[in-house]
């Protein structure tokens, strides 16, 4: 029987080596798992007392309004004016099954099929393959150290005149996988060029709050664009990826739009985790996603000042997230072929999990590895220790 | 800014209701909604406390597997043996968000943009819907009480013959808004049909074990076809639905895609309620959802028994879920022309809210109105008395 073509999504490589960390896990061995991209340590104290008081109580947790709870996107309104100094009603707030359902609304509510959405490459693979899905066209616009990966308006301007122009543009700050974000300015000015252009601006804003260089703090871009949509989540900077539970910021112009296609494809999004998370806000539950925010800084000072023994030549500047993402040396590279090979090869070796680019970047990606320091200081240090030691024996002559 | 078409979905006229009640509870009326699709009374005992007992503890809630965590599809599966006589291998399980989840990604793996999808009248309109912001053709199977409101191989092979083939069919038993229900006979012929003529089954199962009529069973499409997709989800039976949990059987020439696209487009369905659900195959649970069906028993056998005092001429036969759909006399039409009309009359007057029955069939819908039962037998009595009442006021002479 017909299977659709437009389900024929590549699959993910990190996948086969999720499987493989299992495997070996199942046969004993102690893998290092640096591929994860989400933080241990679950959701805020508070947010799980919460929860186990509601379920405790037996609350009938029906489908809540398809735009999610009152109190829910009050507090998260309150969240946005306490953090980013914006005005923003609670009206433009929209609960989603975590960002993948505020993607699927987003690209649903502003473009048909064949309309054409700019990503930078590399970027987060998901984008892609759901536009894809949805008859989207991707423009491809390539990023690389010297625009810090991140698109720019010289860029666009390049990519809207090779296409006959853009419908949207999809944008993430900090950026999964290379953890750069843009500065106030160069975000202010993508947003201009968006408005002035009838681009739609995306805004990926999913790993804020974890964040390392104090002059390119996070920035929403609704402090520039009133036009965007923004899509962000509990699951990182809170720690609560399967809880499944996301926002948008929509523009009024798409509001009724977007409640219309919810109402359809989502009714509502999980109503124990919009009950739990209003405690998220809380003081104690600040204080707790910090101290894991100081974690991961600490683990990316040892990443960033030993991303060598790595076998990284250039990494990107990890602004924020929890991730580095390197250029391979070419000794590296001429041992072993591709990134794929040297994260097969020391997976084997030496039970250290890395994540190969190609599934950020299927032209340049196999020259990169991304890794993730969400496994903690001490598991990081470990694995540098372990992949160094196989890196010197790898390149030693006899090899 | 640009707005996509494919997002301008048609609203639905219940949610004006849906409001209208918002607003006179608000000003201190005692409204009596029959509009709702949910049963009150929450999950079952043991799923809160399991969940609670979760959260106390601290669980860290991580992404599971896409397809879904191991014990929760494996429940699933050993369910199905139990309720159905089926062996079906747990790998053919996946998890999702409520059955919209299910939907989006049953309709993605196996159609493309343009394929032709069969839908009886009256239905769900979120299929439509759904289908629509995806780029698929909805072919329409107009069903009247002659085939109780369900297709027939005759209404597919004309829609077959007159489209130049289908794509897809989706079906749904117990129905809303009918409340009818295949037999086994009737689903085994579809089923075959749909074998024969290479037409994808999507099986909506969603209100099973609701049922009220012994030889008609709620029977899956799974006991005769191997190619169709099943939906369902822990929203009805169980009364969960805020906990948007739902699952599929995928068929093995899908497994692939499904998971493809789930790992792009939901990652995973929500983690906390995969973890409590597994109590809600225990006894007690069991135990607790069938007395709902009891409650709902009596309330049908009121509103059977009497539906001519809600103003219903002919009713469907409400084999299960919780609705009652029928078509309105002669005289409420000449008195108030549309369903929604008398709708908005009686909400106005005696504060009882029942769905007219425009959104489940645009043609002849407002001839009908559809009243759910799950609002209880006292409550379902009173809104009986107050529109009785009504009616004999509105239909006097010297109105």
């Amino acid at each position: 029987m017909k299977v659709s073509q437009r389900g024929q999504v590549p699959p993910f490589e990190v996948m086969q080596i999720v499987e493989e960390v299992a495997h070996l896990r199942a046969a004993g061995h102690d893998v290092i798992s640096l591929c994860v991209g989400e933080p241990g340590g679950g959701a805020p104290t508070a947010v799980n007392q919460l929860a186990a008081q509601l379920h405790e109580q037996g609350a009938d947790f029906g489908y809540t309004a398809t735009a999610g709870l009152a109190q829910t996107r009050e507090a998260l309104a309150s969240h946005y004016f306490r953090s980013y100094g914006v005005q923003i009603p609670a009206r433009n707030f929209v609960m989603t099954t975590g960002s993948s359902g505020a993607f699927q609304l987003a690209f649903l509510a502003a473009f048909d099929a064949g309309d054409k959405v700019a990503l930078a490459r590399p970027g987060y693979p998901a984008y892609a393959n759901i536009l894809g899905a949805l008859g989207l066209d991707v423009i491809d616009l390539p990023t690389g150290p010297e625009q810090r990966f991140q698109p720019t308006v010289e860029i666009l301007e390049r990519a809207y005149a090779e296409h006959g122009g853009l419908d949207g543009l999809v944008i993430a700050s900090p950026n999964n996988p290379t953890g750069t974000m843009f500065s106030a300015q160069e975000l202010e000015a993508l947003s201009d060029w968006c408005e002035e252009h009838q681009v739609r601006l995306i805004s990926d804003e999913i790993y804020h709050g974890i964040e390392f260089v104090s002059e390119r703090r996070g920035h929403t871009s609704w402090e520039f664009s009133r036009n965007s949509i923004v899509v962000s989540s509990f699951s990182k900077y809170w720690g609560m990826t399967g809880w499944r539970l996301g926002w948008m910021i929509v523009p009024d112009d798409l509001v009724t739009t977007v409640d219309a296609l919810a109402s359809n494809l989502a009714l509502c999004a999980p109503a124990p985790a919009q009950c739990a998370v209003v405690a998220a806000f809380e003081p104690a539950s600040i204080a707790e996603a910090q101290r894991r925010v100081a974690d991961f800084a600490a683990t990316r000072d040892l990443v960033l000042g030993n991303f060598d023994k790595f076998g990284i030549e250039e990494a990107a500047p990890a602004d924020g997230a929890f991730y580095l993402y390197g250029r391979l040396g070419p000794k590296i590279l001429d041992r072993f072929g591709s990134a794929s090979a040297f994260c097969r090869a020391v997976l084997e070796a030496v039970h250290v999990a890395l994540t190969p680019g190609g599934d950020f970047d299927p032209f340049e990606g196999q020259h990169f590895i991304r890794l993730s320091f969400a496994a903690g200081y001490d598991r990081v240090a470990e694995a540098l220790e372990r992949v160094d030691g196989f890196i010197s024996q790898s390149l030693q002559p006899e090899h």
